[in-house]
């Protein structure tokens, strides 16, 4: 049985429902980030108030701390994290990549140092697998190699051979097939490349096929051309899903174009940062602005979250200005809620084939957003 | 009509009920601190649900940020902080004599400089009992010197005038009756001094009384003695606060000579540094001890909070290691858990005349810490 239904589509925006082995989730959805097997400030029964229905986690922190070992010893991820539902777990690959820790990178797998003790360590596609497996997630991802923008059509070619390499050897790598293991697309933003790279994974066995390498610094308009054509190129009974994206905007741009699954760091950093994401004219605010420093009312009138049910602007901003942390912990719980919530309307607009006016509704509403400021300091 | 009935004693220790405007709360009681308007790190809906009656906030610092203009747009002390229950606030003399900013003390007040721009500000009596009253409090504490250990017997005894004349001219500047207002004494470990704040302060018009001048570096069994002779020196119809202390050991053992209130950062600020206080054998653990990183049992089995009714010992350890702030949340969660839940075993034991036993029990658990570090690092 495949685990990805697809319930009802309006234009190429899609619902549906996916089945793991802690239960269903679903579909388009927005996965928290447990980092290091916990969502930066907020406990599992805050993610479940708020109506988190699948956590992911990172594979390169947990294997280097507390190990896989210690993991197993505590229940596996869901005993350890105490989160019951659905897991989802990365490769392990981006973070070696992106912390420029590398030593050798090979066929074979790739060397790099540990950020923690600088000690050696090795990631190859088997490795990766069976570290995902023995964490007990019920979504693993393959191997992959995230390439950065800028690099030639040659360069993102002949590392899209090792992706698609490491792929193949991911699916080879499985113990457990009650653990769902996901293939991710690279290439760039080279339509060929892209191209071939659904061509060859679509037709490999995996339970869900994930769009990698974007939102890495492209412009926006490049990530959302390749959206346009690359989505839809992908299996139509599998589920898609974009990682580490993005912004409210790129969801609904990226949901327009047929994604179903999304995850990214911008509520939960956004949020420790003092930016809180709310609906109205405005896409967000900055809780750090003088402005909102008498302000009585709450964050956002529309959300019923921990923090709009009891505090003020006032109090928030004050919060943040004497660097209670509290703060952060308020405005986490808020934007996942802001997003969480946004997913589910989402889901209801298409139910009830409106999607295309909600998109447009909610498109306008970030016109005004210059360039939206992610720096967030 | 006044604010505190006893309702019940078991030998020295006492079970009461004191009213506020905000609501009533139980005597022997704990008040977890919001010294900025928030328990670092606790939402107020947890507060409410581990049982806390009465939250204390501190004059000093919401005084110079945000303000007390800036509460009052917010609603006041209730409204900024979200908390609707009974709160009480302290002079702000505390912070200015122990931050060590002070530039000149005199009959007149205090003067001092922020801690945060340098600015010169001024303390009275008037200025704090107004002050408190604008924040809105249901009970406002008196302005007084709070002495040093090390300091002689004459120096004690002139600081005490300063502090019984400080006392009147609080009661003087009462503006709003439905605030309550405490006095303190001082005295040092000087029996006669103590006894001679007793009786001045005990015949003033204040609706509650409290102990200042311990656990201020003296040696334990010196406090120990003070409690014994003074606490039965206060008037027995007006509640009987011990400020700033302490730790379940010195809990029991002021109730034992009758104290009916407390309030102190050891809880939170032991959480926040990986101590759990727990029952059995040992009072307390350490999470950031290597022995419990793989431990998959809870803090405590007799404990159902949000951190024991989820996590295990190895989970909570990990979040230490890594620095994820859920790890001191959850810590000081289960530590005013655990004092709240200790205040209830007090109260149940003194109505059903079990005291003696609870007293005896409890003490024995602390045989075997030598000196409580509370060095807390």
């Amino acid at each position: 049985m495949r685990p990805y239904s697809l319930e009802c589509m309006d234009g190429r925006a899609r619902c549906g429902r996916f089945e793991t082995k802690h239960g269903p989730f679903e579909t388009p959805q927005f996965m928290p980030i447990g980092t290091r097997g916990s969502v930066k400030g907020v406990d599992v029964e805050r993610l479940r108030e708020i109506g988190t229905q699948i956590l992911l986690v990172n594979t390169y922190h947990l294997w280097l701390r507390p190990g896989p070992e210690t993991i197993r010893a505590l229940g596996g991820i869901h005993g350890f994290t105490a989160w019951r539902g659905p897991i989802l777990s990365d490769s392990g690959g981006f973070q070696v990549f992106s912390l420029k820790n590398m030593v050798r990178l090979s066929d074979e797998g790739v060397e790099f140092r540990s950020h923690l003790d600088g000690s050696r360590q090795f990631l190859s596609p088997e490795k990766s697998t069976r570290i995902q497996e023995e964490l007990g997630v019920d979504i693993a991802m393959a191997l992959d190699e995230c390439t950065s923008p800028g690099l030639t059509h040659e360069e993102v070619e002949e590392s899209l051979y090792l992706t698609i390499r490491w792929a193949k050897r991911s699916l080879a790598a499985r113990q457990k097939q009650s653990t769902c293991l996901f293939g991710i697309t690279q290439g760039g933003v080279f339509r060929d490349l892209r191209t071939w790279a659904a061509e060859e994974l679509g037709a490999l066995d995996f339970d869900g096929l994930a769009v990698g390498g974007l939102s890495v610094g492209e412009p926006k308009d490049r990530m959302y051309e390749v959206l346009d054509y690359h989505v839809q190129q992908l299996p139509s009974d599998k589920i898609r899903y974009l990682m580490g994206v993005g912004t409210p905007r790129d969801i609904i741009e990226a949901v327009h174009c047929g994604v179903d699954l999304f995850d990214c760091v911008i509520p939960t950093r956004a949020g420790r940062f003092g930016r809180a994401y709310v609906r109205g004219e405005r896409p967000f605010i900055n809780l750090k602005n003088a402005e909102h420093s008498t302000q009585d009312g709450s964050l956002d009138s529309s959300c019923s979250c921990l923090a709009c049910r009891n505090y003020s602007r006032g109090y928030i901003s004050h919060l943040f200005k004497v660097g209670e942390m509290l703060g952060p912990q308020l405005l986490t719980i808020h934007n996942l809620t802001h997003y969480l919530e946004l997913m589910q309307r989402i889901r209801q607009a298409i139910r009830s084939k409106e999607f295309e006016a909600f998109y447009q509704a909610e498109k306008k509403r970030w016109l005004n957003v210059e360039a939206e400021d992610l720096s967030l300091d």
